[in-house]
Order: C-alpha cells, then sequence, then structure tokens
C-alpha cells in the first residue's frame, strides 16, 4: 500500500474565472462552493483517504509556494515539487514521475488536477484503487472517463476500443478534443465516448518509458538529471532545467501516441469547474433562480444571475439583470451575461493588451 | 465690504449619489467631476471671491469635522460649525447667523448649499454682489430664482410676483415643491416660476427678525444662548442645546410664512447635482455614450451607461448593459438602471432595513 501516490497538479491560473480567480490566486486556492475547503483542500482530502499523506505530492508554481503551504500545514516541503516555469502538464508529471521513482522505484501514481468536483467519493475511492490494482499489474497508462450524461462541448472525449482482462477497464481508441455539438451529440448518443477527466494512474516506471519512448525531448530533460531526484540537489537542478522543457500537455506527448493506453469507464459524478456556468450549475439558488457567493445581496427584478465577490462583506445590490454573471475582486469588477461566459478569456487578454499585468 | 458673509452649508449624507455617497464620506466631500477639486472645495473657491476668507462659515455635521479640516485647511476651527445632531436648514441657518451676528451685527450673509455646480461663475459673482446690495439696503430675504430650460419635476419652483425697486429682484407669489410634469410644463410655459436655488441672502438682523416671527420654537433656542455665541462657551452651548431644534427646513419655516420673501432672477448655469442623472448629463462621454468615473474600463457592447468607481484604480469590465448606472465604493457595489435613480433612496433604506448603518 505504501507505493500509492497521489500527484495534485495546482499550477493553473484559471482564467475563465477571472477575475474572481487571478494569477496571484487561481481557482484552486478558492473556497468555491462556499464549504470551508479550497479545491485544492478538498483534492487533497480526497487523496488523504486513498493513500498516506508522505505518499501526496503537490506540484505547482513558485508562486503559489505560500498558498500551498498555507492551505496544507500537513505537507513536508519535501512534498511540494515547484515549477519554476508553466509548462503544461507533460513536463509537470515528468518531474512527479523522476521524483518519486527515486524514492520508491516500485511506485504506483495517481495523478489528478486540483480543481475538479468529484461528488461520489465513495465510488471515487473505488475507481481509483481498482486503478491502481490494475497498473500496478499491467504495463498500462490508465486514464479515467466519465460517463458523459449531456453533449458537452467544453469536453475532451475518449473513444473506448478492445475490452482488457479486467472488468471495466478498456482499450483507447482515440482522444478528440472539444467537438461542436453535432458530433457531440453523436458522440454521446453512441455508448462509445466518454469525458476525458484528466486524471491518471500508472506506475512511475510505465510513464517514465512512455516518456522516454513518446517524447523525448521532455524526457531528457530530466534523465539528464537523474542522480538529482530524492536529494537536496534536486530544486536546484529543477530551477536552471526546468524551463528548458517543452511547453506540452501529456495527452499530446503520450497518451495520445502511446500504445499501452487504457480507460477505467467511471460514474462518480464529476465536473471539471471549467468555468462560471459549471458553479451556478451546482450551486444553490434563491427562489429567483439568482447564486450568490461571499457577499451580501440586495436584488430587485433580477433572475438566474451567478454573483461572486471576493471581499466577504460586500453588499451588492443589482435591480433589472437577468442570467448576467457579476464578478468582483477588490480592484476588478466583471458584469457580463452568462451566454458569453467563454469570451471571459478574451477580455482577460484583452486587459493584459491594455493594462500589462496589473490586473492578471 | 467685510461685513459680508458666505455660509456654506455642508451636513447632507446625499443618499440618492449612494453607494459613490457615503454618510462616511457625502458626495460635498467628492471630486464628482474629476476636476481635482471636491463640491465643497468648489463651493469654497466661489465663496473666497466674493468675501474674505475669514467671512467664510461652514457649517456640518460633527462627524465632517476632519474632512472639512482636510480639504479646506485655509478655514480657521472657529469658521467650521459643526451641528452635533441633523435638524434640516432652518437651525443650521438660525445657528450661523446667531454665530455672525454676533461677531457683527450689521453682517449681510449669502447661504448656500454645497452640492451644487454653477456654471457661469462670472455672472453668479455679479448676481451675488447685486443680492447683497439689496437685503443690505432692505430688510428684506432673497432667494436665488433660476431660470428653468425644462420642465423639471424634481425641483421646487418660486412664482414671481410684484417688481421691488430694484431691476431684476422680485416679491415671490408662492413656492411650490416639486410639481408633477404636466404642473411643471404650465409653469416653465407662463415665464412665472423660477426654480428654487436655496442660495439665499439676507442681513444677519433680517434671518434672525423673521425667524423670531415666523419659527419662534428654532429662534428660542438660539436666543436663550444668545450671549454665548462668538465666545468659548458657543460649542458647548450648542452641544448641549441644538439636537432640541426642530427638524425644519429654511423654506418651510420661514421662506413660505415671511411677507418681505424677494426673488432675484438669474441665469448663470445652475444644477444641483441631485443625482447620478445630472451628473451623466454634465459629464463626457465616450463615443457609445458611456460616463466613466475615476477607473479604467474595457466595454463591450455597452452603451450610455454611467460607471463611478471610489477606488481609482479599479478596472471595471462590462458587457451588454445599455443606460445602467454601476457604483462601485469599497464594500457596496450598486448596479441599475437610469431610469430606477429615484429608487436608489429606497434601495439605502431597503439595505438599513437588512443590515443597520453597516453600508449607509
Amino acid at each position: 500500500m505504501n507505493s500509492r501516490y497521489c500527484v495534485i497538479m495546482g499550477g493553473g491560473v484559471g482564467s475563465r474565472f477571472w477575475p474572481y480567480s487571478r494569477k496571484s490566486m487561481p481557482k484552486q486556492f478558492i473556497d468555491f462552493l462556499g464549504t470551508g475547503r479550497t479545491l485544492m483542500q478538498m483534492s487533497f482530502d480526497r487523496a488523504k483517504s486513498i493513500v498516506p499523506i508522505e505518499n501526496i505530492i503537490v506540484v505547482t508554481n513558485e508562486a503559489y509556494r505560500d498558498l500551498v503551504k498555507e492551505q496544507l500545514p500537513e505537507l513536508d516541503d519535501t512534498q511540494i515539487l515547484l515549477e519554476p516555469a508553466r509548462r503544461n502538464t507533460a513536463p509537470c508529471i515528468a518531474w512527479a514521475a523522476f521524483h518519486i521513482h527515486a524514492i520508491n522505484p516500485d511506485a504506483s501514481m495517481m495523478v489528478c488536477p486540483s480543481d475538479h468536483l468529484i461528488f461520489n467519493e465513495d465510488l471515487f475511492r473505488q475507481e481509483i484503487s481498482h486503478g491502481f490494482d490494475f497498473v500496478e499489474s499491467h504495463d498500462a497508462l490508465l486514464t479515467l472517463g466519465i460517463k458523459p450524461n449531456r453533449p458537452e462541448t467544453g469536453y475532451g472525449y475518449i473513444q473506448i476500443g478492445e475490452k482488457s482482462d479486467v472488468d471495466g477497464i478498456l482499450q483507447v481508441k482515440t482522444f478528440t478534443e472539444k467537438p461542436d455539438a453535432d458530433i457531440a451529440r453523436i458522440f454521446v448518443d453512441s455508448g462509445e465516448f466518454f469525458w476525458n477527466s484528466g486524471i491518471f494512474l500508472w506506475s512511475a516506471k510505465s510513464i517514465m518509458k512512455a516518456l522516454h519512448d513518446y517524447a523525448p525531448d521532455v524526457y531528457c530533460k530530466f534523465e539528464a538529471g537523474a542522480d538529482k531526484f530524492g536529494t537536496n540537489a534536486e530544486n536546484d537542478y529543477i530551477k536552471a532545467k526546468f524551463a528548458e522543457s517543452p511547453n506540452i500537455s501529456i495527452d499530446f506527448a503520450v497518451m495520445e501516441k502511446a500504445p499501452n493506453v487504457f480507460v477505467s469507464c467511471v460514474n462518480f459524478g464529476w465536473n471539471d469547474l471549467g468555468a462560471w456556468g459549471v458553479l451556478y450549475e451546482h450551486s444553490p439558488k434563491s427562489k429567483e433562480g439568482n447564486v450568490t457567493q461571499n457577499c451580501n445581496t440586495k436584488l430587485y427584478n433580477c433572475n438566474n444571475n451567478m454573483i461572486a465577490v471576493k471581499r466577504h462583506d460586500k453588499l451588492i445590490v443589482v435591480s433589472g439583470l437577468k442570467n448576467f454573471i457579476i464578478a468582483d475582486s477588490d480592484d476588478v469588477l466583471l458584469i457580463c451575461p452568462q451566454s458569453e461566459e467563454q469570451r471571459i478569456k478574451q477580455f482577460v487578454n484583452d486587459v493584459k493588451s491594455s493594462f500589462g499585468d496589473k490586473y492578471q
């Protein structure tokens, strides 16, 4: 059991929730559901129910060191891997694999994002345990595929192939990035497609071998310092070399290429907290359909709005808005129709063009 | 010339501009037009061009003592009269009159609000000088009536009567509070009605006599301490007795009753900065018709909005709003259609019912 590790990836910026999520305080560090625990803390709590605390690794950007230490005081400094640059998930996972492999060459790992929602945690634990069993007995890269309940166009899809020798785990036939609405409908109706959760399981050895074979430009940056991992020299090596790694996702670098990729088809109630609409959908609403987060409100002739405020004692008085997002964060206020939530990234880019990093 | 005094009344709360104007920082202390001078400072500057600085008196609520001292450092403490309670304009003016009369029994006074806009200051000075001449030679209560340029329903109106012996100054026939639209149209078309500016001129003796005759319940509260005014005992007397005075306006207490009330018909470009619409009207606009005060903005598909923010480095990103007011003040955000600006006072009252004084 002690060879099982959980790697929580928490270096993202969360710009689709801007300005509630800011570069200096991204969404994974926010108590988005008002439960008293941030998304990162909820991910940690789930990991803690699967592996011993000392086998939990958080990989994040070095800018978030203090946030992680503050929110997860149970972690030792050696359990927090601080990326000196943003290089997407492949280098992140490569580092975690080299790090864990140096500590325990027989380790198996779950890798997960820090900003998704999981509703049936018992089932989640069972599925993860099932997955660990599989990757500990197979040279396999396992991804969790979520049974889709709607033709979502914001997610990636996994097409299932041949069955494996283990119940509920199948070979992967194809990965498809965000499809258009017609294709998504066909995918869901076919029963052959599952949402790509970004939750992975593998042994350290298997992912290192796959990186070696299919992403050698990533692999070589870590392999060159192989003797440093798990020693005092690790951090200096990463500081010097991490940024040289290509900027590439693990899906693109490995999962879409390797032949030993499997999917575990699960249904534990999952949502990547990707944008305001998802949060709105999962939040308690007033009888007028308004969701208010973290603030006092007086609403007149208002329906189906999502109102989220960083400053917890702020009062929001609104008259005559329907289906809007109102997000206030100290020095930034965003007001836009919910139908435009996918434009928020563009707003953030426009703001960057005009004002530089000030409001990022 | 040294017997002429200017009394600036600046104790109001300005709730129609809430939350930009707050109880702790009412509109007269805000640089509303972005000129670098607050409305109070602009009133002071005008007064300074008419009378010697030492003849300027500011009457305000004691809560605003520090604001006045900070914004008008030229004033001596003895020139700032601090009301220990809110009692409308009659007690305010009575105190100023007793105070000035004690210093100079032959004084004449202009009394004006601190939160109006005056566009032709040269003409304003001429009219005030003309008015001082009149009240120094007549036992008269003179009010300035503004030639109306539209059937405004938010103002009080003065109906002119017989001419006086001085050009442009007439007897007052009636005062009418805010009329409905049909009546306002008749008033304006008749040429007999002028807007009540709330700017008054009189000698200290005349207003004290009028208070004695028509508002004895106000008058007696000050007369009882007549020997205290202009001495070190004045403030203690006011602290002990001011709140006992009835809460009543000078219009209702005196102007609508006294027989010696005159109006000077003027046209120097005047606006009481009563609500957002007035500010919107007088502010520079983008080509989409948006007015932004004190903030950075990124506006998409937005027209004719009034956006005002207290924190000067705040960024406001809005998509898809037309004809709205967006007013942000630290711990309060208001979003409402411009057509509802007269409801803001109600919003403030509702907020008070729910949250007490916290957001006032």
